[in-house]
């Protein structure tokens, strides 16, 4: 068995990102809106990007009773704000508010999370658009260590806007033979011990176990679940690492590789908008 | 062995159709656009429904040496006009032309065949948006007969923009577990001897054979291939209708449901802008 290490891939895609943004005159600047109470292990990993790529980051923090419009009404502020390259809105949000407005009130050439219905169509043909980060991180892990995915039986499991969608659409393109599964799928074991290369984003600790795995195939778990204050992912790594040739780790997997992601997102977003 | 005939379907959802019309002070109108020489058979279809729902229909037939500015014009043209619900361009069109640039400069609330990058990533997260008539009639077939697909295998094979793509996020959607094949899929009999549904949109006639499926299984044929003059689908009609539970006809099948679909869209499109 051998890992994916998110780290590596991680630093991979900043030299080449830091590359690119010697040559660019201006701070770059992204905004993160927080509503409520998110964990801050993901404004954290924020923090350290914009540290790391000397970005200008903007936390804006809403309390949990804010409504729609005050949502839309900061998102349209940066909207219009020539400064900012980047916005993208922390998840959860309560389920109170309305996230297909709020999410296509961002302006797509500053949606660096590729949640906007307009970049997610792109990315379903292939036609340029901001993808989602996390689902181009699970790529770029697989493409870093030369693992081609054409014609591959890739099982994935989790059917979210934010990764799941993304993800199979952006497979597909890649050639791969994809499967999506999801909490209606009945015989979930029979699809998964078909797979070559398995995909969990379902977000319960320990969901894919050893026994639903074939040998030599590929795992990469896109969970983060927070377990008494540990972050662990959604594949039970302790039975599953020793049946497969490959598997990313919780931490230092999928999570490390979609704020690298982040940051090249932000950089296409300014030089989309500066074209 | 049930067929599932599409004029069934068809004249049931153009009976609802026409109830809505009946409240619709407007002669809604249509514009198909030809570039060089498209089968008559599609024109034939529109020039029908036209005349059954009491439409107009504009048909543009432009020369096949036109370049992408002289098609996106007619198109700016028709966004503009006040009295057009909705446009399509008939496929295929030459190679030559940008169709990315052109299907984007359909005006989203005009688009009636659900090409535009915007309505397929509405598609994609279920947030409305105009899909694409031959995708939402495979499901209107499946749901005419009482086929439910929650939880089901279903296996698509075919990923076209126009009707693989739109068809397996929509299917996904509505809580199939959908396998997605195509050209560069290995052991493609694996995935449909092992399917209860299967949807053929690869354009290549007699493409699914009898020995490729399972007993009782459910085929829905979308090829609508000219051989010599005659329409006939992509599946092996003769080897494959003993085995399965269910079939849809080629002609007679998806394709007269597409039709009607193309007239509830532009219905759709008319009341979207009136709102």
């Amino acid at each position: 068995m051998k890992l994916l290490d998110g780290r590596i891939v991680k630093k991979d895609i900043l030299d080449g990102l830091k590359v690119e943004l010697s040559m660019v005159k201006k701070k770059l600047c992204f905004v993160v809106i927080q509503i409520g109470s998110v964990s801050d292990i993901y404004i954290n990993s924020k923090r350290k990007l914009a540290l790391d790529l000397d970005y200008d980051l903007i936390l804006v923090k809403l309390d949990s009773d804010v409504n729609d419009i005050d949502v839309i009404s900061v998102i349209d502020k940066y909207n219009n704000d020539d400064n900012v390259d980047g916005i993208m809105i922390e998840l959860p949000i309560p389920s109170r508010l309305n996230y297909d407005v709020i999410r296509n009130s961002i302006n797509p050439n500053k949606d660096i999370d590729g949640v906007t219905d307009i970049n997610i169509g792109k990315v379903v043909t292939n036609n340029g658009g901001i993808c989602s980060c996390t689902a181009k991180a699970v790529i770029d892990i697989l493409k870093y260590y030369d693992i081609d995915v054409s014609g591959k039986n890739v099982v994935i499991i989790g059917r979210s806007n934010l990764v799941g969608k993304p993800l199979y659409n952006m497979l597909v393109n890649e050639d791969a033979t994809v499967t999506v599964c999801h909490s209606k799928t009945k015989n979930l074991s029979f699809y998964t011990k078909n797979a070559d290369i398995i995909v969990v984003c379902v977000g319960i600790s320990n969901f894919l176990t050893g026994d639903m795995v074939k040998d030599d195939s590929i795992v990469v778990d896109v969970g983060t679940n927070v377990i008494e204050g540990k972050l662990c992912g959604d594949v039970d790594f302790s039975s599953v690492k020793d049946k497969v040739s490959y598997i990313t780790p919780v931490p230092y997997g999928v999570g490390q590789v979609t704020t690298s992601v982040l940051g090249e997102n932000i950089y296409k977003c300014y030089v989309n908008r500066e074209i």
